[in-house]
């Protein structure tokens, strides 16, 4: 490295290191590690979700809890267990899942020579749900008699496990945290609208609470969820330009209704199979967040789904001042505290811990609050705060009066959270082509940069494919995949980035977690 | 039967079939049944949630964690998974749950003979967590150096297995869900005010929310939890006498830092472990709930955790007048909806369902749900509502102006719960005894009637005990065991009431679910 380049690097130090630019993959971890929001744990595969993670997502159960029961639907809780007789009932559902499932095989332990050994084999393994179609069918088939049992409307928030071989945190672990929600319908008019409304209601989650803007469509056959008739999706572009999957839902047509028997007796009288449908987002939504949100300073934690939203550090230079600082920190939380941003009250902590100022201050700068304020002694006396945004840290600091912070915070924190929209739109529009109509250009841009995408500007390329199943086999060298046809097609004939033939539908092609 | 006996049970005929005094035990199944609060599931010994159990369990996750908050605590999630090796660190611990613990053995199924059958055996076998101090030490041991680092107040949301071999609906299930909380402080004597002030908190709680008295105190030596150095807990009397154990709080005193090394940098500069505790309360809420409150007309929900404090249900008789009735009961939802309880706006349902308004009461009976509303055409031209209250169901139906009942709903609401706690606590005095001090009484008391204690009186004896571990061997034939020794301890000297030896500790003796 020069001398230059070195002090380059130095005047541009940053909290996060490695920064984006310099290792994409170590900055993820990096960020989630000096956030606090999650780390892997001594069990393989497994993460344990610390209070700054949990605490988003505990907001954002309570906001997509209350888009389901607005729709109707009610919380059920199913078992864990799935015996292995129910899960060989659909095909094509164990196929898809058969290679990451955890098995219980005995129910208890004993010692042996010291160590303790598995004991007590049961009958039948049981496997931990990876997902819960058929041990909710199950129920459904008992619950359903007649028509006039249907739709019937369900969630459920669970663990699940997926035996992943390579895990990362937060985005693929062996056990996640998810909903998982499951209707039941007549007809297949009413499974479908309630698969696209669902789907709806992910989107609009996303786009209004995270901050992540999202492409909604459908899955290509190759990318169903196995057991599916439809897969539908929502899919966001992270800053390295690879695409997240950030939920989905799915219409299951009637093969688990065949698989579980669940049978009704319709208007007609005619004994018919429910039209089943499925859907879910998971824990992975917190990895989306981080790197969708976050700089090479840390995370930038978007206002709606952040547990503390204004951070107050006291700054305190003399000792004989401290009881004052602290007494008007403690009366500036309780104001602030009692103002609303959309519907609830401001979440704002006083940090009272007993270190340097400085250093809370970085620390709430890595785990992303959206807003730090410092008072100390000089800003009492001037009847101001000293005010930080975390989307506009290049901005510095900007003094306030304090009446005048307290009666703009709200406004303050929705600007932080459409902040993050915009730039998140703003990327994703910046790395999204549309005028790739050749595989010699399409394998051009994608060979471009496999390894640092963060860089090299690849996103997605939208363009048109001709759907035959074979040509999908081209992409495999380069990693990409039809991450979904979205709902606003063109509607324009064109040729097929893959084979060159005659083609209607556009797709979007990109590499994905 | 004689034709006498035959018409008095034609008179008396109730919802739940068999009444508590015909078979108190098969009552509590059809209850749980009627209500639709849950069911068992196909999977050995696990249950489903319905609706109606999950809402009133969400709403104690509630208050709970509001309660958790309060005194500091921050939610936390860890793996389901638990190494072998993690579990077998503390030696007390392991012998209290190796019988009943699911283990993983493998990571995949594969098919052989048309079979799916487990594959990929793991190096570890991984036990499902019956509860997670162990692995939560492994963390703890990586975040605590310094005793400024501690205290360490969290809590976790979680599923839990412990291989019944007798499950019990709600009760005694091989999967439930609970909460636990984990904390690790500097000293003794922080950690008990912390196991102390938890106790407070889960009595507070079920007295205040579930309207179930409770008895504070702490379990004898041999009652403890497996690894804790006191254990602490509330004991609640259902219906037929029988203790249920409603939560317990643990001082684990070092075990569990020394199991998992958890040391810290005391403020002397020494190397000391940390004093833990942890505290636990579960969906055996909902079998206590159901156990205390449920009449044989099937359940009484306390309004605090009903999902559905009000519901109304329209009286359609006569088409033409039908969209004018639900015109009215929307209104009304409206209005009541608008009101709150607590701090909390009222839960108001309008049952809208196309089945006859007799069935739909006699539904929210069975569920029960706190009021019930029936509004027909002629309570719309009278203003009226008939109001019907699930704790008075002898004194039948009331009319109310509508305005009057909007008005006074909460009080309403308010009342029902009182009358559940007071007739509970009612229940609790009428069957404890405290004139016992010898032997023979004791056993002649337990022996009356070992099968169907809601019939014969029985319930918890306060008694002098002596504290030698020997004379427990005598309760075993009478099924009886020592619930706790409560916190309000006489002071007085008697004779221990199995041994005949003098003795200073009030203990309460009684049977258990």
């Amino acid at each position: 490295m020069s001398k230059n380049a070195q002090n380059n690097k130095k005047a541009a130090k940053t909290a996060i290191s490695p920064t984006r630019a310099e290792d994409y993959a170590q900055w993820y971890q990096q960020v989630v590690r000096a956030s606090d929001m999650a780390e892997l744990s001594g069990v393989r595969g497994c993460m344990v979700i610390k209070a700054w993670g949990y605490g988003a997502w505990e907001l954002m159960q309570r906001e997509l809890d209350r888009r389901f029961r607005e729709t109707g639907h009610e919380n059920y809780y199913f078992p864990l267990f799935i015996p292995l007789s129910y899960f060989q009932r659909e095909a094509d559902h164990v196929a898809g899942f058969a290679k990451e499932m955890a098995i219980v095989t005995h129910h208890r332990l004993t010692i042996k020579d010291g160590v303790l050994v598995p004991d007590g084999e049961l009958e039948e393994p049981l496997a931990i749900r990876p997902t819960s179609e058929t041990v909710i069918g199950e129920s459904m088939s008992k619950w359903v008699q007649s028509y006039r049992d249907l739709p019937i409307l369900l969630n459920q928030w669970a663990n699940v496990v997926r035996w992943e071989m390579r895990p990362r945190i937060l985005l693929r672990t062996a056990e996640f945290l998810w909903q998982e929600g499951h209707t039941a319908h007549e007809t297949y008019e009413e499974a479908m609208k309630e698969t696209r409304l669902m789907l709806d209601v992910y989107g609009k989650f996303a786009e209004e609470h995270l901050a992540v803007p999202v492409i909604k469509g459908e899955k290509i056959a190759q990318e169903r969820f196995p057991g599916a008739v439809n897969t539908f999706c929502i899919e966001a572009m992270m800053q390295d330009g690879r695409a997240l999957q950030a939920g989905t839902s799915h219409y299951l047509g009637q093969n688990f209704a065949k698989a579980c028997n669940i049978q009704f007796q319709s208007r007609q009288g005619n004994l018919e199979y429910v039209h089943t449908t499925s859907w879910g987002a998971s824990t992975r939504l917190l990895g989306a967040i981080v790197m969708t949100h976050a700089d090479d300073d840390g995370m930038r934690m978007p206002p709606r789904i952040a547990s503390h939203q204004i951070i107050i550090v006291p700054i305190l230079r003399d000792d004989t001042q401290s009881g004052e600082v602290m007494a008007y920190c403690e009366s500036l939380r309780a104001e602030l505290a009692a103002c609303s941003y959309g519907d609830q009250p401001i979440r704002v902590k006083l940090d009272a811990r007993d270190i340097a100022g400085g250093d809370k201050r970085w620390d709430w700068i890595k785990k992303g609050a959206p807003i730090i304020l410092e008072v100390g002694p000089r800003d009492i006396q001037g009847g101001q705060v000293c005010v930080m945004r975390r989307d506009k840290m290049s901005a510095g600091k900007r003094f306030m009066a304090r009446s005048e912070f307290v009666q703009t915070a709200a406004n303050e924190l929705e600007e932080v959270q459409q902040t993050l929209f915009n730039e998140a739109l703003a990327l994703r529009e910046a790395r999204s082509v549309n005028d790739i109509h050749d595989w010699a250009a399409f394998e051009a841009y994608f060979k471009k940069d496999a390894d640092n995408s963060f860089v090299s500007g690849q996103g997605f390329v939208r363009a048109k494919w001709c759907g035959e199943a074979d040509s999908l086999a081209k992409l495999d060298p380069l990693g990409v995949t039809v991450r979904c046809v979205p709902f606003d097609q063109s509607g324009t004939t064109g040729v097929c980035v893959l084979t060159g033939k005659p083609a209607t539908q556009d797709v979007i092609f990109a590499r994905a977690y």
